[in-house]
């Protein structure tokens, strides 16, 4: 039986049944021509029933599911049910999105069995637009977020003609797979070319794993890094809000896309990045939210945002550190133009601070960045101490060109991902073709009415492009 | 804050992810003459949401939902989530009965959020023979299994005219409920004669309940009672076998009717009760599907089977007691005749002896036949400790004529029962106007093909058809 690394078994320890530890991916397709979506339905379950060769991840589960013997080692199963991992739905009447993301939000709160591999595909149908979603659901423990939403696209293809669809379990797309190159082009390779940009970006939790990864004599060696360059790190207190509080089982997940062209129109214009007008959009919705609920605090939220980092000297992905930095979301700013201002130039700071520091050193600011989250499972810990951040906002370049599964087109594709106590909503956001797709998920319970910051984010955009004096291009 | 009884909060410290404790009812009903199944479901849906007075039950959670505060108390929620709670789902294609067990199977599987009020409600809609499901799904701390079935059956009425189907939270229902009577002879009330019988009949839950529910005093009272009279407990060993196992939290559902008088032939015929013929059925269904499975112990399989006393010169509900005999099941026995003979004579003969005692050793009785259930859920305790019961099987009394919701018909009520480590197979049964009604719940990956079961009851009750010299009364 293969060990379980602590950064695979935290996930395992770490999982209440308030805080279920798995990560999902929602995707939209439109048939092809001439296709049903309930053909396509069809030819999705039909695919995944018959892909009975999995790829190993996908035949792992805890060797021993019960606590009481601790989370040491992985087992494989070879006799996979499933009737039980793939499940077909139909949303009820009327069909529309809202339907959808309630049942993903349903979905999402429920645990996932440990005494079998750890992951389900639900495909969906009876939207009213003609769309089939796919929404997948893993365990924590066997992969983190970016790489799952990668794993998804392993089973897409650039060429609507291809007719080889399979599974995201199907151990041919793996073997067929080209060794990932950050200089290669997205061309008609099976592979779109992601592999780059995702290896340098990564989710918090991947950084959350690093930390608790980290050996304590590893630990000690980059905490001497740090401080002996006595280099203060930026925390300031977070103020606590209805972000910050332990949280129940139930979930809320909302999605929206925008058009890429609105916030690059913007972005150039202010000279800023995409993933400024990311995080802008988020600031504006997150005050609005707080505004409606009459919990704005006086003091700017505090997001941490993991970032990619070229470091000089060091080529190809080894050389890159994924680590995270937090950034003044200025949602105490009433003026959307001074709001984005200050955000902007908290986040250059950061990256700045970031840029002059060695690998070891970047990595352990990323680490105590977020070092918090690893008490967050800690009873009372939430309720009794001030929270280092306030949300977490993830940006992951998706596929830069139109993406198809058997002739049937990618349309959208949402990441869902996990929230904690003291961490009540994420927002992972994930650009596609023509769409930056946002990616909602909240603590249903603790925080009402959670739909209403799409429209808030909506609001926020077209604030920003106001300030940037650029005009809409059109509906989205 | 009320005061939560060990009785109740019992099943929450007894609740894992491995081992949810809610108890779920599935109902189905045909439309009225010209209403379609999806209007039949609109209908449930707005009386449903609109029901928005609560009866307290529906209200009540654990005032500390994390174990670490323990469970001392409910509180109650006076805002009701109504779009978390009261489900409305859709069966994929075809939509036959298979669809609907899977659905209810995979729901049954997922715990309930401890921070809200501990049930849900699904309305399915989409099967192709046009009734209407409704699965509900309440926490054991809360309500035994036959209370829940009964709280069900508070909606309905044996008007089929009666428009005034409201939901089974409506405080209305209790309001308007007449004082249970043993002897009340069913008619055009709201409420069936399901009280009396219900009353005496009981889950073997709740003699679970009842057991740690006894104070130390009460119990070794009991106890002395018993042994005063050198009364020997009739413990024989059960076999260890398939169903003795700890378990996954993935479930299985499957369920069955068949025609009462097909039963009712067979008893009459043999002289024995309906009871005795449910109790054969699964004794020959278990042989069945023990021998696919290559499985089928030397010994005979032993269950627990709830039974109601009535106990001389104790009048009314307070004098009669919810027990538990241990029946020897005779599935050793390749003949059909000869297990019936033996299960019957040890059926017949645990009455006897439970009727020769006082209501008090009778409870101890029924206390003692399932008293390693009490730990079952102590880690390990199945593993290494002989069983002493393989299954648990009831039988409980439903409503003796036709029943309506909104005139739609009641055409099936199956209970979907707890299973535990080291009793991973449930088989509750239900009567209504004129079906026996099998609601079979298992641990889904260690009782592989458990759908068979339903083929091998079937069988079973033709070869009881055979050996009482009674033919089939047709199709059910």
């Amino acid at each position: 039986m293969p060990y379980m690394p602590i950064t695979e078994s935290m996930f395992l320890i770490a999982e209440t049944r308030e805080q279920p530890m798995h990560v999902g991916g929602l995707q939209l397709f439109v048939p092809r021509a001439g296709q049903s979506a309930s053909e396509l339905a069809e030819e999705f379950v039909v695919r995944f029933n018959t892909c009975t060769d999995l790829d190993p991840l996908f035949r792992k589960r805890p060797a021993t599911p019960a606590t009481v013997m601790g989370y040491v080692a992985w087992s494989h199963d070879d006799d996979i049910d499933f009737d039980y991992h793939v499940r077909r739905s139909v949303l009820p009447r009327p069909g529309r999105v809202r339907e959808l993301l309630r049942y993903v939000s349903l979905q999402h709160s429920a645990l996932l069995d440990r005494n079998r591999p750890m992951w389900e595909v639900h495909i969906i149908e009876g939207l009213e637009d003609g769309r089939v979603a796919l929404y997948t659901k893993i365990h924590h423990s066997l992969i983190d977020g970016v790489s799952a939403l990668r794993m998804l696209q392993r089973t897409l293809t650039a060429d609507p003609e291809d007719r080889n669809g399979s599974a995201p379990w199907d151990p041919a797309l793996y073997r067929r797979a080209p060794k990932p190159s950050s200089s290669s082009s997205s061309s008609s390779s099976r592979i779109p070319d992601l592999s780059g940009a995702l290896d340098l970006a990564g989710s918090a939790l991947d950084v959350g794993g690093q930390i608790v990864g980290m050996l304590p004599a590893t630990a000690r060696i980059a905490w001497t890094a740090l401080t002996n360059k006595d280099f203060a790190a930026p925390f300031r207190p977070a103020p606590r809000t209805m972000l910050d509080v332990p949280i129940g089982s139930a979930r809320r997940f909302a999605a929206q896309q925008w058009s890429t062209d609105r916030l690059r129109d913007v972005a150039q214009q202010m000279g800023i990045t995409l993933n400024d007008v990311v995080i802008a959009m988020c600031s504006g919705a997150l005050r609005s939210y707080l505004i409606d609920h009459d919990e704005l605090p006086d003091t700017p939220l505090i997001a941490a945002v993991p970032v990619s980092l070229h470091i000089a000297g060091a080529e190809g992905k080894d050389g890159n550190s994924i680590t995270a930095i937090l950034a003044n979301m200025a949602t105490d700013e009433p003026d959307p133009e001074r709001r984005l201002q200050t955000l902007v130039n908290s986040m250059r700071e950061s990256k700045r601070v970031i840029r002059g520091l060695s690998p070891l050193q970047a990595l352990a600011y990323g680490a105590a960045t977020i070092a918090s989250l690893a008490f967050a499972t800690v009873p009372g810990f939430v309720r009794y101490t001030p929270p280092q951040l306030n949300i977490i906002i993830s940006n992951v370049p998706g596929p830069s060109e139109h993406m198809y599964w058997n002739g049937a087109r990618l349309d959208g594709v949402y990441p869902v991902s996990v929230v904690m106590e003291g961490l009540a909503l994420n927002i992972t956001v994930t650009t596609t073709a023509e769409h930056v797709n946002f990616g909602l998920i909240g603590a249903r319970k603790e925080l009402p009415s959670l739909q209403r910051l799409l429209t808030h984010l909506d609001t926020a955009l077209e604030e920003l492009e106001k300030v940037a004096n650029v005009t809409s291009s059109g509906t989205d």
